[in-house]
């Protein structure tokens, strides 16, 4: 089971080698917001004509960058934009406060690259409820702006990093009518997971040319399938928040029928979304829920959910006991349609139970087995229908207790 | 936080000095089901004209004893009546076997104590998904028939017990019309609780006289405001059974408008449920959190529950860690109505935020100091409407994850 350890045992070999997207410049700073030795704060410039997307957390109590962003993010513009994120305090929970930080800091950037201030989107992740010391990021300003570099993308995942324990990027290209596009994305987050509309910190670029409004068709559909199912401690932030950005630098024009693009941008959410999941805090094992034959959609989700939430099943996990009926206690528990005697249970290709018990065939070394490894499935199908829905989680171990007993002191 | 001791740190000093009530015996018997050298099975009968009425879980994965409780609960009869309980397995998804297995021991306790069958309420938790050694349960029936007794309350409360680290019980008196009338009580229940509709196995008894109608009428009101409102872990079992049976041999007759009975129950329903929470698996705080202000109950509700549920919250509750915007956090995502400039938040006595912000006198050495207890309070007002609801909970330790990440084993 899991102990604190210097970086995830799911964790990727090393930070991808990701694509220059043109028409997009990072760069990193150390403004010492809370953390000291490391960057915390990152800043994006984009070209002009660039559009965004954005998705954000449905929390009620959502914080104050994410209000400004939500305020800003409807309107079309042919004005260059930039995105400004610093880790370490999440300027949720701020009152007044908030809002003044905000657009000290939104204004500055704006003043600093010559851009609108309604084109400068910013992001907090950290402890709630603390005053955001604003001045220590625009004092980075004026060197943030002078060291902006198409190939920093990497310096930037790592200062938005908080309880993460690795960097997390992905990307994608595709040759659409014979001319190549990519997309680039990085994200943070490990724990507060469990995504409602939208999750975490995600950043994702393309050089593909597309109006905002099929840029934002596709990020709210794809983000349904990709980080709106995925699960750490079914806590939801007060801060998550997914932008994409097309420059349009490649010249070639994308809309959201465009599968080869639409299917590359599934495939580096997805990613992303994993190798959040891959860093939840503790985490050993990482955990596909698939559920099928549900009455509707809804209800597979809501089953799957309900496994990949269940603290019982998660350190069943941990502890690699294929322990079966939890999962049909979590079925019964989820509220959403199921008829015990119909329920087919299996634990990676092991067919554990079906026709209301376990099955004959069952075999439980086989089943523990499974349970050894890094990577596992969880799949039921409830014989009721045709909804499905593909979630996934992590175990809970010791390791985030550790994380979560004492993450302010 | 937590480790894994012979007893919870929250238990109370002993089993309380249950009064005997007249009309109900009690014996206990060590049947082998699944644990050596300990007892598992405890028989209670009832003496002719006693009612009976019972809560169950609404899990759509209930077990079989539960679906045969529910299937007899509701009649009326003049008939004395009997309880049989086992331990060590549940009896849950276990198919047909499972319907077999019930009626095998509801059948020979029907037998043995000349009772119709109808009249026999059977529950087992344990172990889900693995078929009952029901014969292990009727060799015993004889010698728990020949040592019925009306003062081995203890001994029944003993034999039930799962992860139960102390055997839980609660009593009250009080006089009706110049009469004492008596009530007792005893329950476990340690994970798998978050109860819906009914809890865990909780049998309580009173020599009252009441109408079935009335005692059912009261226990699911009192169930409401008791049992559904603690949670240990978010995960609801699959054979929650609360019985409350009434033997009339006080002579008193109560209704669901005798406000002293009603009381008295209520405050045995309550210490009962209490003590659940208190033995929640690698407890180390008992945790009250009480909404008001919400715009209804049911969004009370639902806030106090994804406070109580967070584990975040849990985990920082552990710690002795004051993050209070951990529970804005809980408010903002749970889907209920909130305002986050309208909350007022308190750790026991210490004001800690209010208008959207942390109080101006919020002194976090208090409210740390607070969080020392053993026994602490969290309150919240939404400063919407008149909605209130009080839950209460533990929190969540590395005990936990060592309790469940190998039960099984």
């Amino acid at each position: 089971m899991g102990k604190i350890t210097a970086v995830s045992p799911l964790a990727p070999e090393g930070f991808p080698n990701l694509p220059v997207i043109e028409g997009v410049a990072f760069s990193a700073a150390q403004a010492g917001v809370r953390y000291q030795g490391r960057t915390d704060v990152m800043l994006v410039r984009l070209i002009p004509g660039t559009t965004i997307a954005g998705v954000f957390t449905r929390s009620a109590t959502r914080s104050a960058p994410v209000l400004d962003c939500q305020t800003k993010i409807g309107a079309d513009s042919a004005d260059g934009a930039a995105i400004i994120v610093n880790s370490g305090n999440s300027n949720a929970f701020t009152g007044k406060n908030g809002v003044v930080s905000t657009r000290a800091v939104t204004a500055a950037v704006a003043d600093v690259l010559g851009l609108p201030e309604t084109r400068v989107f910013s992001s907090s992740t950290g402890v709630i409820g603390e005053p955001l010391p604003h001045e220590r990021i625009t004092a980075k300003l004026a060197e943030l702006a002078d060291t902006l570099d198409k190939g920093a993308i990497a310096a930037a995942a790592r200062a938005i990093m908080t309880t993460d324990t690795f960097a997390k990027g992905a990307a994608a290209e595709v040759n659409i009518g014979g001319k190549p596009v990519k997309i680039a994305g990085i994200a943070k987050g490990s724990g507060m997971i469990a995504p409602d509309m939208a999750t975490m910190l995600v950043y994702i670029f393309t050089d593909a040319a597309a109006s905002r409004s099929d840029l934002q068709t596709m990020l709210s559909e794809l983000t349904d399938v990709t980080f709106n199912c995925i699960t750490v401690d079914s806590d939801t932030s007060t801060s998550d928040t997914l932008l994409l950005a097309a420059t349009g630098a490649s010249g070639v024009k994308v809309d959201s029928n465009t599968i080869e693009f639409r299917d590359a941008l599934h495939a580096v959410m997805l990613d992303l979304a994993h190798q959040v999941v891959r860093d939840g805090e503790g985490a050993t094992k990482f955990v596909e829920i698939a559920v099928t034959g549900a009455a509707t959609e809804a209800d597979a989700k809501t089953h799957a959910m309900a496994i990949a939430n269940s603290p019982l099943i998660k350190t069943a996990i941990a502890g690699e006991d294929p322990n079966w009926g939890r999962v049909v206690m979590a079925i019964g528990k989820s509220g959403a349609a199921a008829d015990r005697d119909l329920l087919t249970i299996h634990f990676g290709d092991v067919l554990v139970a079906e026709d209301g018990w376990v099955s004959p065939s069952y075999n439980e070394a086989e089943a523990a087995a499974h349970m050894k490894g890094q990577y596992l499935r969880i799949s039921v199908d409830l014989g009721l229908g045709q909804g499905k829905s593909t979630v996934w989680t992590c175990d809970l171990t010791h390791g985030y207790i550790d994380i979560n007993a004492d993450y302010r002191s």
